[in-house]
């Protein structure tokens, strides 16, 4: 099998190393904008060979987009336009509705598959890039009906086995809500804190110094790109204000009972947060 | 050296396994008003012995308080009365501030240390105790020009060569000031995440089927005993709500430039608050 990586960066080059290392694909092809991705990739053997797009497209089983989610939405039409009707070409991004409702009439719609690998870390570019990120974490598959069966089961066996994933299907409206609770407000969370605090030692002086591990976990995912997560914030900005509004209510009710010192109702509370310890093992 | 730890929690009895395996303590004897901590505190040989809390205190060069900061206001008068000039009594709880005040006029007040071990985990109870949960890590002397400095010196020694950490120093109104930004805003931030997500799930099934390593660690501290940070955020409310406000009102800025569409602005702030990867390592 040979499989084209479009963007080497965090999740693309650690596809790269997952797909080799488990026996997946043979071959596998990077295509990159930034020059030193290009060769970083290449030095630390991420990928085989790297090729310009058309040419990487030409020889591929599989088309892997792992581009920013608003390069995306004028990328995927593109490379659409250059398969024949055995390829597949699939996303790996975090939003889902935008970016199928661009392709929805496109006469290749049923060649490709939007998918979502839950995994990831702080870091970015092809440095970051690690085997095993993807390992026994969860792959969402949206709106599978509207892809051909055939191709739809080569993705959930290259999830499967090529990456050692559990597939899951959801719609893609369903997908943007749950990801805008589950992963976008957590990024919003820790970029707002970091700020919050940052801004608070520009007055204080080694403010950090008293740091402990509980703040670094809480903090952890403000050091994420910016340039990959603004077009995800744009992309699911409906669901994310909700979210956002929701917590923020959150954040107001404890607020208050504090300072009315109500903290019988505010224990309460956090024993109702706590439960997540019985949702997340 | 014989140390008397009051309180077999996560804290308590890490700190004895390190001053055991460090051998700072020759004999630490344990303390708790939870039969099922001194039980589980035997079993796993956490310390050498527990007896009654006059007799510990007797026998003891160190006392250490290492119960919820609620308690710590009742208990710290009780045990600087029974405590000869020799002996030195410190507190490791999260503020400072309230706890000084109450004993400022005890006559044993320069026999007691306040300090505050940066460490912790989500977890609580003996059974969480581990070694080496210090090492490495910030340890906070509070005020301590208010202390005899034979006393101070003993408790610096514990610190470094008991429990490998690093001494530092600070006032108390600043410790709390401190505290806020940099623990409790997080465990705050970390509960009301939680309860957000925890009552979105009440109408979609499976929403953590999702939860990639992104959730779990900013919502890790959600998983902390709120009988412990019920007590912290009573003593430190005036700080935390300060923080929780500019808390709120970066998010309010975040969720209004999304609302305006205005990325440009928002991508310069998640770049300020990207920041924080070069003061966290």
């Amino acid at each position: 099998m040979t499989v084209t990586i479009l963007g080497l960066g965090l999740i693309g080059g650690s596809i790269a190393l997952s797909l080799k290392e488990n026996k997946f694909a043979d071959l596998v092809i990077g295509v990159d904008s930034n020059i030193d991705h290009i060769l970083t990739a290449l030095d630390l053997r991420i990928v085989d060979k790297v090729m310009r797009l058309s040419d990487a497209i030409a020889q591929a089983d599989i088309i892997i987009l792992a581009i920013p989610v608003d390069m995306l939405s004028t990328m995927l039409p593109h490379v659409l336009n250059l398969i024949s009707e055995n390829q597949v070409v699939i996303d790996v991004g975090s939003t889902k509705k935008i970016i199928i409702d661009k392709i929805k009439s496109h006469p290749k719609r049923r060649n490709f598959i939007a998918t979502h690998p839950m995994a990831g870390t702080e870091f970015s570019g092809p440095k970051a890039a690690i085997p095993n990120l993807f390992t026994n974490k969860n792959c969402v598959l949206c709106d599978v009906d509207d892809s051909k069966p055939e191709l739809v089961e080569i993705i959930e066996n290259m999830y499967t086995n090529g990456l050692k994933m559990k597939v899951m299907y959801l719609e893609s409206t369903s997908h943007d809500v749950h990801t805008a609770y589950i992963s976008h407000i957590s990024h919003i969370c820790s970029f707002a804190l970091a700020s919050t605090v940052l801004a608070k030692e520009e007055n204080e002086n080694n403010i950090f110094n008293l740091a402990s591990t509980g703040f670094e976990s809480t903090v952890r995912l403000a050091k994420s790109n910016p340039e990959t997560w603004i077009p995800i914030f744009r992309q699911n900005q409906q669901n994310i204000i909700e979210v956002m509004d929701e917590y923020i209510n959150t954040l107001h009710s404890y607020r208050n009972l504090m300072l009315a010192g109500d903290y019988e109702v505010l224990k309460k509370m956090l024993w109702q947060a706590n439960q997540i310890k019985y949702v997340l093992s």
